[in-house]
């Protein structure tokens, strides 16, 4: 079976996770996925179902659509009292490009901790039932200063959080910046990575990210019918029975596909990069037809 | 219209938030509800509708009871690399007594930061909709090390993660113990203080949290018309409209009540603490008697 698609501009970008920094004993430099000592023995010991070089999100992509949807993450500072003890508030967040900016109160622990020590992180956490070790999370670690021209910031934050405008101009409230000088980026188990601070600036939020979820319901709901078509298509699996969609990007989509070795991922990748719901649709509807054609050996 | 309760018994307990260790200025020691700059006018001008020295759950028992419930945080440690910032990571929690345990991997940056440095603290943050600054939150800061002897570390861990049992016997998996040495709550807007460590310590997860939720679903769906009578009889509300239920704990129970100023909150205390559903619903039958009684002049 064809397992590749014709990927003629998708492929010439980078593939899954190089331009990644990788520093520290758990990570593994130049893999396509990153793994770590606890990865489940499934993804070591099969062989995947679908070409892994395909067009993938990199961890700073990831990363960064990410916190674009999250409203509040743990700031950590260096504490005043007990002093020196690294010191976690709650804290709600906006971005100018992939650094954090707040509205922080002087009366707050950690406002006194930054006016005495700059130093700082961020960790952000997604939200999600189940297993909470499998839930991503990216920890921006850098300097975190008052903003000399606000403006800027005070829109990002603003536009975010809008209920936020009755106490912007309280005399004691100011904006602040964390310019992200490391990124420590988890997304579950096994795959985990230090990114490339360039690589973090110059990654864009998904596009998808926002209406991904309304996607992946649609097609389970109304279309489950044509998931193991796709996966028949576009995979090495031949014996599927039940497949669920399990994730949508700019690149492509997951499904989860129920073989006789039990649950195996299968990611599929669009022709080309896609932005909104309706494109969206359009390649999901074009590759039906182009999986039909396959199947029915046309 | 008579306010007070009997409180024979109840009233002798502490009332709201002595014992409390109130340290930096946005702190108001000795005030029955520790305030800050930003508490909303409304509670700074208008008169309480309640008696607000009836029994409520301290700082303390709050940030107890909250931090029962929750089964993740973000544990704050000094980092390796970059050398010396804060370093925020994902951890699951569990507690022996008012400390935090931790099943984590040497393999993890946050593991190898506290063998260099044991200087730690932990956020727990409540999870909720609406306002994310309304929300309650507790850091508890101390020295983070191995359990020596991690039977009781163990047995509590397991307890509250069973899915943990998997991983509990790698040898690169210990338990790891944060004995708290200093505790900052913030129970949303203007509620916030240093919690005393003995205090801290001393506290109790309040029996009724977690049944809470589906008392006061119970009472706002099918007692509706019970909840205008407890405001009328026990409070100095004179015109009520709708008044829902907000909240039950051992000592007593919360409503919102749209008054011709608004809504208000009011607080009405059991005569003696409750610790199971049973007794709550006894305790609400007999003071909804008592009301009825008072209201009819009897």
């Amino acid at each position: 079976m064809e397992v590749s698609r014709s990927h003629s501009e998708a492929l010439r970008r980078e593939p899954s996770c190089t331009g990644l920094v990788a520093r520290g004993s758990s990570d593994y430099p130049g893999a396509l996925m990153t793994t770590d000592a606890h990865a489940t023995p499934t993804a070591d010991t099969q062989q995947p179902l679908y070409d892994v070089s395909i067009p993938t999100p990199t961890h700073a992509e990831r990363a960064r659509t990410m916190v674009a949807q999250l409203p509040t993450g743990t700031l950590c500072t260096v504490a005043m009292e007990p002093a020196g003890y690294p010191y976690g508030s709650f804290v709600t967040v906006a971005f100018e490009g992939g650094h954090p900016v707040f509205l922080i109160s002087e009366l707050a622990e950690h406002t006194k901790n930054l006016r005495a020590d700059a130093r700082a992180s961020l960790l952000m956490t997604q939200v999600r039932e189940g297993d909470p070790l499998a839930n991503s999370r990216v920890t921006l670690v850098g300097d975190c200063t008052p903003v000399a021209n606000p403006e800027a910031a005070r829109a990002a934050f603003l536009e975010r959080h809008p209920n936020a405008g009755y106490y912007a101009d309280f005399k004691d409230f100011h904006f602040w910046r964390l310019e992200v000088a490391a990124i420590r980026y988890i997304g579950g188990y096994g795959r985990m990575s230090w990114v490339d601070v360039a690589d973090w600036v110059a990654a864009e939020p998904d596009p998808v990210a926002p209406f991904a979820e309304g996607i992946i319901a649609h097609m389970n709901e109304d279309h489950a019918d044509a998931l193991p078509l796709y996966g028949r298509a576009f995979s090495r699996a031949t014996a599927l029975t039940t497949v669920t969609m399990t994730g949508i990007d700019r690149y492509g989509f997951e499904m989860s596909a129920v073989t006789p070795d039990g649950p195996r991922p299968i990611r599929v990748a669009f022709t080309e990069p896609i932005s909104t719901s309706k494109e969206a649709r359009t390649a999901l509807v074009a590759m039906l037809q182009e999986a039909r054609a396959k199947l029915s050996g046309n």
